[in-house]
């Protein structure tokens, strides 16, 4: 299929992943993790966020947030996390069948949800009858393709202290708010309060594979059985290993946020210079814009990409590792052509 | 890590496999499924089961297996199956936590259930107060490296059919069990009776990856729910579908069967001249051995596997695709010198 | 304890309830339903419904509630309903831990939902990453008093049946409302399209119990697993039956609700009089005013109610099958006393 | 109906139970267990087991037994008990749904486990793929009427303790047993190892109720959510209180015991002296007993009971707190007619 802009999931494996598949395609290794690919992934993970974590492999995004999210709650608890997060919105009722919790939502414009406004959501504590708060959980980026900065993470996770909350982040796309914000990845996660990270794979150029990361021990002590409960332990972990291990060495996690961080901001430009609004301020690889339904269903033909809003008409552009200079200039031109003709 | 008769799992990806992976890497590919590669693996699959079946990907043996079953029962039903069953000792308790299900065992000398074993565990139907039995499912090969004949298959299915039960198969090992029947797939699913097949690749060669595969529509009817939901929806999903392409291509799926069940009687051959009492019939690619504790942890250090029971010093020696001869002949051959030396 | 405005529930048993109960106390009965009493309380409710229905009773409103759903939903559905419903704030998360199911609420301002609102709620169907609408759930009486007349119930019935959901009504105060439309129960139910409901006996003169109806067959196919594995059934069932017996035979249904209905309205006189302002219409038993703070803590010393939110000063005053003249009079009376020296 | 010896909850209610209902229906009474009735019952509790237990009510039997599990499980758990427990063969799959555990079953002939079974099932701890042991629960009286002294509970609680695992005790029918040992009920719960009982009231003579009650304080701290959760919170909770409360003065739980305890040990002498094989000894209410099939039916007519087993045709006859010597004759009376004329 030519290249899209459908999603960071359409691309495929960056060739230096793929490089690091066939290298430990080599011999036997112990399944379920006890191999030294694994080890020295996690070795690489420390180097970013401390020697006093405990990371675990999981196959996906869905599988990461839940299982982290179940290490952190009891049933009777609630989740706050905003009404497009992708738990709430995009992970079928996941959350629900295997936590029994209830996801209270707030509303939200740019993906973001603001202290005052989880503090509202902290209702009836201690009262039997109502879902308890027990877990604040943002994006980073959000689905919006927005970014948090230090401050407002801190802030928040201020809110979760205060009121004895668990504070997790879903990174799907963590390295693109960390190319965004320009600091390194324990800056705006442990650092600022987090205690459990959902840190993606697939979207920044791996074939499969998210990892769990704990900055708080506690929650961490049952998690391989909730893993394996959980059905997302591979017995060949080798090769989430290996693929982990490829994308965190030599900045590879940052040359790709930055290649497709900066392809949205041209593609922002090749938008804004046609006259298109842009909805939300282009901080990741994800621009959000409202495209006439007519230049929209053209556009599609040659450049697939989602509508986001049927009522709004606005839609969604992703950048991916693998989008090019060409790809963008090319989906310019058809687009100023599509709007010449429909003026 | 040196090779080892510790698990099918231990073993890498099959070359063949891999390549089919490296030429799915290119361009863009639909999300979820609609890709191409996913496409033209199905269509190998209805080669074997005919077209009116239904195909789905998961990860990993324990969500094809509960997703599978997820789709044949309701949560106050229970599931028959020998106590020896994958599901009921090595999914954790995923099939509970999922299902709500009761698993009810059948103590197994050889891995396999039989008929009236299986009757005798259907009891109070229609009563409240009781779990309602509502599946039968079996391994093929089973735990224990057995396979079930056609007949015994058939014989189950009545069982299933005279109850109003489904039959569901964990087939992790289906194509060792295929080559040890020379049988073709759909003889002992399909043909014999099966609902709802668990289709294993990750232990004939693949990365990762299995297929639940319907023979009967109705349970299939919201099973893509219960996939996303079961967090066992991979984004990427031309990587598995690109993989189950290559197996079931040049009959690659046949080729490691018969290699390593081969393996598996040159192993069992080894083991029988130096006297070592076999405890389970060799079908497949698994030899069950009594070994002394002191000859078990001196060859551990060479050609690594695991204990199945401390009480009666039997242990598991599980060929692999990519077992060699000279391998099983150094096995022999350190076996001999240990006995020599432990008489 | 003095009587109270506090709830419905603070109240004991009516004295036709606690005959029937003593009357019920002789000599053995079949336990989990199969007695006499619980025959003649179904035989009763066909009287109210048609023949045709299915009747299984529960211990309290929360089990019907969520059993009922149980039998609307598979754990990938959503079910839509007020912000404010017994179920989405008054239940922990027992929806949730036990259907696995999400609910998508739509915020209210007079307890009720709107055909557009619900219709906004229905989304993204067949997509299997979303939650998929499933039911729809409403109160009679409302959480805030209200009302919901028969053509607004015939349009959510509409709105279900175009969408292929299901229609569930929390009635555990459907006896008010009954008394408040001046219609037979089957008028707002059966005959405007509602296929499971919770009919209310605690709160209505009971001492335990309440009915789960259907109206269709359908979903009522597996009910009696489903009671048992949410432990609602009762062994010694005729007391149950024995207290819906009494509460449908002679009008004592509708004399409580009639009762309970006219104080409500003669204590909104009282507070409208005293210049107190109502922030619901009063339709039922139940009265929403904003009352300054010294004011309310005052009042409670004497005639205990709750504050319904803390931000506005709303409280809630909920009158009951017990509640009397002299005690709305002494209210009123304390009322303007306080008020006098709180101008 | 006549009466029967078909089970203690075929019986009704005790007069002074009744009549403790009626004196606690007077006035208003703060719902949900903040009631003067609740109060004092768990007072009553207190001089039973010591000032420093949690008590909490829940509806039936199988409600406390699954709430007080939950209280000592995580879903990864399995909790070890006997094949005939109650909550492995009559609460439907209500512990799985649940709870998610696995029921790790005994083998049991005379209703009990002993400490070398329940070791035997301990198996690969700390195996994130296996399910691992957390709770052994035992039933007293068991569902065979027989009764662990307190040294054979003390054992059982020395093997939790030696591998850190909670113990639960079923004590639905806790009276009998503690009547047949003559002890109090602290030695053989609390001050013989027990965790959390379930103690039983609706087979001892009350309408419904049981009681969860906590040893140990720590799996005590969220159980209010548990229960509510658990759909097993009531309203008028001065009706379970109130009955409690009556059960627990002027020794009526004892009298209960001991009188169907010893119309048992009558029973029993009417089958033995007519040549009746008894199957298990008399401690408590039970009597198992082999009955010839014509016999059984004809004895049905008269004085209903249930078939236990349909192979061996072992029946269960239960006496209750309201059987008389009187109907005990008529039942041997009547046997040995039958037998007469089918010798």
């Amino acid at each position: 299929m030519k290249k899209t802009f459908a999603s960071d999931n359409y691309s495929g494996v960056h060739p230096e992943v793929m490089e690091a598949l066939l290298r430990a395609n080599t011999g036997h290794a112990a399944a379920y993790g006890a191999d030294e690919y694994t080890g020295r992934a996690i070795a690489k993970f420390k180097t970013f966020f401390g020697n006093d974590i405990e990371v675990y492999f999981a196959y996906n995004g869905t599988g990461a947030n839940v299982l982290g999210l179940s290490s952190l709650t009891r049933s009777f608890h609630s989740i706050i996390c905003s009404d497009l997060a992708h738990i709430n919105v995009d992970e079928s009722t996941a959350p629900e069948k295997f936590l029994g919790c209830k996801l209270v939502t707030i509303p939200t414009k740019d993906g973001k949800i603001y202290p005052h406004e989880i503090e509202s959501k902290i209702q009836r504590v201690d009262d039997q009858h109502h879902p308890q708060a027990g877990v604040i959980s943002i994006s980073q980026s959000t689905e919006y393709g927005t970014v948090y900065s230090v401050d407002e993470i801190k802030a928040i996770a201020a809110v979760a202290r205060k009121h004895k909350l668990y504070f997790h982040m879903d990174g799907s796309r963590i390295a693109n708010a960390a190319v965004s914000l320009a600091k390194d990845f324990a800056a705006f996660t442990r650092d600022a309060g987090v205690d459990v990270l959902s840190f993606g794979g697939t979207k920044n150029g791996m074939m499969f594979g998210e990892a769990v990361i704990f900055f708080n021990p506690e929650p961490a002590k049952y998690f391989k059985y909730i893993r394996k409960q959980g059905m997302q332990l591979h017995s060949k972990m080798r090769f989430i290993g290996a693929q982990f291990e490829a994308l965190l060495s030599n900045d590879l996690w940052k040359r790709n946020a930055e290649h497709c961080n900066r392809m949205a901001r041209l593609l922002e430009q090749e938008l804004r210079s046609s006259g298109i609004e842009i909805t939300q301020p282009v901080y990741a690889n994800g621009i959000f814009a409202i495209l006439p339904p007519t230049i929209t269903s053209a556009l599609q033909q040659e450049h697939y990409f989602y509508v986001w809003n049927e009522r709004t008409h606005e839609v969604r552009l992703m950048c991916s590792f693998d989008t090019t200079e060409d790809e963008i200039k090319n989906f310019g031109h058809t687009l100023r052509g599509l709007l010449k003709k429909n003026p």
